[in-house]
């Protein structure tokens, strides 16, 4: 069991029980999710015993019915989230205390109580291994993002605004049964297809303008992540030239994505064949990054990475 | 302009500079926003002189060309996002620096270097004031909501999946230029509809059946939230008490909603008359909040609220 695995690891790093407050991990651990995947209140752990999920009262109805594993307490609307938490810590004795994410403010409360851990990679390291149903959410997940990739492809013409192809992309997921978007649709045209977050806009595409097309569906929490570059019409010479220098550099990479493999040697492969080919300042992004709950999780495939 | 209210509030509090790093509040000050509306990395505002604007590498050709009355700099791959902040901070000679939102780990990296203030309210204070222009954009986003409202009372019928009215809903806000949704479309149906943050699910609806559907759109940046309570088939005797009955404490709170009123006061006008009418029990949220570039904004219309 997850929370079994949780507390194992917070016992090995000395600490009396860990908190996770991230919305997308008490997804992991629970099984109760929030809309808009929202940040709870707080999953408390303690190594030995049963943990407590803190959720708001309007919530609370809905984690009864979701939420396996662990007892669930209200947090009273005059409540202060940092407030529920202490009182929870304190009732079960818990002195030092691992936490995957805070802000600032909350931090600098709960300071004043108890000995409190920033140790994010404990969550991470048993989330970025996933188990077969995870793999198979996130090919379903794909799946959906394939058929929305499809309508893309049929409905981007001459005259069509940017936000009108991503209309017909939402609508299709969400009939497939997406859960929304796995982040903001990005069709971005002409000029605008050099920008990597340049979401949709009401801009008309024009006969050989590029088109980006970066999307995602959600399915039980999964996500996906697909990008893929159209052209409006005919393609150019020198647009399909660009286009086969990035489709190898991409066959490249996996080709070079073998268990063991440094994430940095991956994004390298693909990187220097750009480079190669003369086009090297025009890649300003990493290679890649690891999907799941979260759109953007470890591993990072990047120049800086030092993961395996 | 507003960077120069900021500043002013920043002086005013005895501060050398202040930072922005919510990215709807670099929307406010800039005119620059990301997809997702995510969180840029700063936006660095001196007392006086210039004010800089720290984007990622990948964002910095849109935010030459959407940003204004800042200077802007791209952060380098390899760098920190408190790295980048810190040498900005450094190059202006600043000391003493309110911030809006730090997670715990910036700040604590940056307070070995200088000194660091959580200062939400100063940014919150101008952003809940509306000017004419963002009025209008929050009523052309209602207006967006409202026609997806108008088809899910058309689409709404015995059989029909959550998420199939999602989609319809989803769409048509779409084609009249909502920038994705406010917040996850929320369609709950029969036992669900008790659920406040109850999205989207597969429950095909039966006839009888209560359903909320709680929507937004987003016209550039700025959002609405409706909610609307629909009965499939013909609604019976008891169904349409509870919702004259929540009608009519609607009514009260938008005679109570003056100038002036204070903000408990105008939650109460509603609740006392529900709890008259022997449902206080299930009023399990506060009367409603602000919205603007994000969907929950000061000032919180509820029983805690110390607003006017």
């Amino acid at each position: 069991m997850r929370l079994d695995l949780l507390r194992n690891s917070a016992q090995k790093f000395g600490l009396d029980g860990y908190v996770v407050t991230r919305g997308t991990s008490i997804l992991y651990f629970t099984g109760f999710r929030l809309a808009d995947f929202k940040d709870g209140i707080g999953l408390v752990t303690p190594v030995s015993g049963e943990a407590v999920l803190l959720v708001s009262k309007l919530d609370w109805e809905m984690a009864k019915l979701r939420a396996g594993g662990c007892g669930i307490k209200p947090v009273l609307p005059k409540m202060r989230a940092w407030e529920a938490i202490l009182e929870v810590l304190s009732d079960l004795g818990l002195r030092h205390v691992g936490f995957d994410y805070l802000d600032a403010e909350t931090y600098l409360k709960l300071r004043r109580e108890t000995r409190v851990r920033l140790m994010p990679d404990v969550v991470w390291d048993l989330r970025k291994v996933k188990d077969e149903r995870e793999v198979a959410l996130i090919r379903r997940a794909s799946e959906i993002a394939d058929i929305g990739m499809k309508v893309a492809g049929e409905v981007i013409r001459d005259g069509m605004r940017e936000f009108e192809v991503a209309a017909e992309i939402e609508y299709v997921m969400r009939k497939h049964g997406s859960q929304g978007v796995a982040f903001e649709t990005i069709v971005a045209s002409g000029p605008r297809s050099a920008f990597p977050h340049g979401w949709s806009t009401s801009r008309e595409m024009r006969d050989g303008d590029l088109v980006i097309v970066d999307i995602g569906a959600v399915y039980e929490g999964y996500r996906s992540d697909l990008t893929r570059t159209f052209v409006v019409g005919r393609a150019m010479a020198r647009q399909k030239k660009l286009y086969r220098i990035v489709l190898r550099a991409q066959e490249r990479a996996l080709l070079a994505m073998r268990p063991g493999a440094g994430c940095s040697r991956v994004d390298a492969s693909a990187r220097s064949f750009i480079s190669d080919q003369g086009y090297g300042e025009g890649f300003i992004h990493g290679l890649g990054h690891g999907i799941g709950l979260d759109i953007h999780e470890p591993p990072r495939l990047n120049r800086f990475s030092k993961e395996a």
